[in-house]
């Protein structure tokens, strides 16, 4: 079988090491182009298994292509990824973590996630009515008795977000708790997110319509000099709900697994955590009850618009949230420039 | 193993015909009380397998005890039902079909679904903020990293809403252009259905807290006189979402599955529906809009606001919505009379 969309997608890989795990992927990522964003020391070679085609940055080249606006691209934590998201030029991005395997589904078959997550992104999402059967649009479903025809066209999907079999993808503090605990349960489903409900997004095994969703994909500022980490792909997740609801977008979450090899240090993690898990009392009350004015009617313009919503109303949690309000005016700008024919379409390219 | 809260649930089944379906479920039903509410021609006798402790209301039964209030209970149609939520004295209500067995998990073990329906409701639910590993309660899950600590108390449980394998609940319309799908997708997993959203509530396999939600259960007007039929479970669920949300109070859906075992004929269906079909591209939109006072702080309050706005909003579509938005009082009347202890708490015992 010929790789779908294998033109229209690039695969977003962050790593810190050689990406042997890769080998394992062979058979369903050979066909396609990786953008590997390479973290911290960039004197370091990373090394690629043979036979994939790839690009590869790291933080010299990231310095280099964006001079003064690399200040909004994270260093020393996996945030650094939405670089790649940035300098991709096609229409599909499936981002995965390193420590991530292929997963076996019941059947003892081995699971292709990312034909998966193309089957979730070109097919409809329904957020405007929960159907308890799921996705009305799997094999041998439908929607239900009740569920109103004329929401049924559904609308376009811009995020797939898949789960994790083994690993968790918990917190410090319950990876504190539950050192033993694994995911074991297989969820035979994908749902939409219903509309005003927020979720957690994790950048573990995520797909997403870049053309649709791209420029609101930002993972913040983490790591080398922030005072937080783990919170990047939650905060790009809340940033989404928002605009995805304000654009009529959709988002769906469940199928496919991956296979999460290994848990990060719960100490390091309670580390980089403690302050989000503070200030996510109050972000999520914020994201909760945002709206956007009316004439954001792309998603350049949502975000703006969300930015200085944060600086407005985060930026008296504490400092940090300014710097991020700042930080995703310039990850627009920086978008525009890398990406002008957009930007001129949508009206937004002041920033070049 | 004894049987979970024995003494303080009861099976409610609507039926026009012997149930002898109960023989299949003997194992799990036997300890259990069942209040059989016979539908149609009063003078047929519905026999009930041996063994089993029940008592049966028939049309005479309905008329003589709530006397002209009974006009808000609906004949031929198994919205009658309601009337042995109305009659219980017992905290739990578990209400299924009567064409509807036992199914079977996917290592091909019987499913205790209402032993599933009582584990939904006596652990919390979690509507404000999603959770993407599914409940949170269940074994070997938990919350999922950005899940906000202050959200993960969840809320009390006022409905669980099992699903059904083998015949899915289609509409007629669906049941025409697919006569031959079948259900066979077994879905690990227990869901809280956000707040703001609303969801189709099918009759078939349900269980809810009479104390948290009772009087709110209330199916409406259908079948013989009334211009619609099948809508009677929808109808409650949406007022059930509104008045949940308004109340703190938290929905499933699920597990547990039965196994439902044969299609309704979709011509009749159709007949029933059309009119719903139509009139739920209004009543959507204004149960996704309507706000409940304030000071509506308990169930008998809440429905007889949302009645006003029925008939406010509405009455205005067709005049049947005028005549249920009456029955949605004479209910609460009705309800409070047969529960005057209940009713004397919340302060709406008017109706005696």
């Amino acid at each position: 079988m010929a790789a779908p969309l294998k033109d229209e997608l690039d695969i977003v890989i962050p790593t810190i090491r050689n990406l042997d795990f890769l080998e394992m992927w062979r058979p369903f990522f050979q066909p396609y182009h990786l953008i590997i964003v390479q973290d911290g020391d960039p004197s370091k070679t990373i090394k690629v298994p043979e036979g994939f085609d790839y690009e590869l940055y790291n933080r010299n080249d990231i310095n280099r292509i964006l001079g003064p606006r690399a200040s909004c691209i994270s260093f020393k934590d996996s945030a650094c990824r939405c670089f790649g998201y940035m300098v991709s030029k096609k229409k599909y991005i499936y981002t995965i973590d390193d420590d991530c395997f292929v997963a076996k589904d019941p059947s003892g078959k081995d699971i292709d996630a990312l034909a998966r997550h193309i089957k979730n992104l070109l097919c409809p999402s329904t957020p405007l009515f929960f159907n308890t059967l799921y996705d009305p649009f799997a094999d041998g479903a439908d929607f239900v008795r009740g569920y109103p025809f004329s929401l049924r066209e559904g609308v376009p999907t811009a995020v797939s977000h898949g789960l994790w079999l083994n690993i968790p993808d918990y917190d410090a503090p319950t990876q504190l708790v539950k050192p033993r605990e694994r995911n074991s349960r297989y969820v035979d489903a994908v749902m939409t997110i219903p509309k005003g409900t927020l979720f957690p997004m994790c950048g573990m095994n995520l797909a997403f319509d870049r053309d649709l969703i791209g420029p609101a994909m930002y993972f913040g500022l983490m790591g080398d000099g922030q005072p937080i980490g783990r919170y990047d792909d939650m905060w790009a997740g809340w940033c989404i709900n928002v605009i995805c609801d304000h654009l009529g977008l959709g988002v769906k979450t469940g199928l496919p697994y991956i296979w999460h090899s290994k848990a990060s240090n719960p100490f390091v993690n309670l580390k980089k955590e403690y302050k989000g898990i503070f200030w996510q009392e109050d972000t999520i009350p914020f994201f909760q009850a945002v709206t956007l004015p009316r004439d954001c009617d792309t998603v350049q313009k949502c975000y703006v618009a969300l930015s200085q919503q944060v600086r407005d109303k985060l930026g008296k949690v504490d400092p940090y949230f300014t710097k991020l309000a700042d930080a995703m005016v310039t990850w627009i700008e920086a978008w525009d420039t890398l990406n002008p024919r957009e930007a001129a379409a949508n009206g937004t390219a002041k920033g070049k």
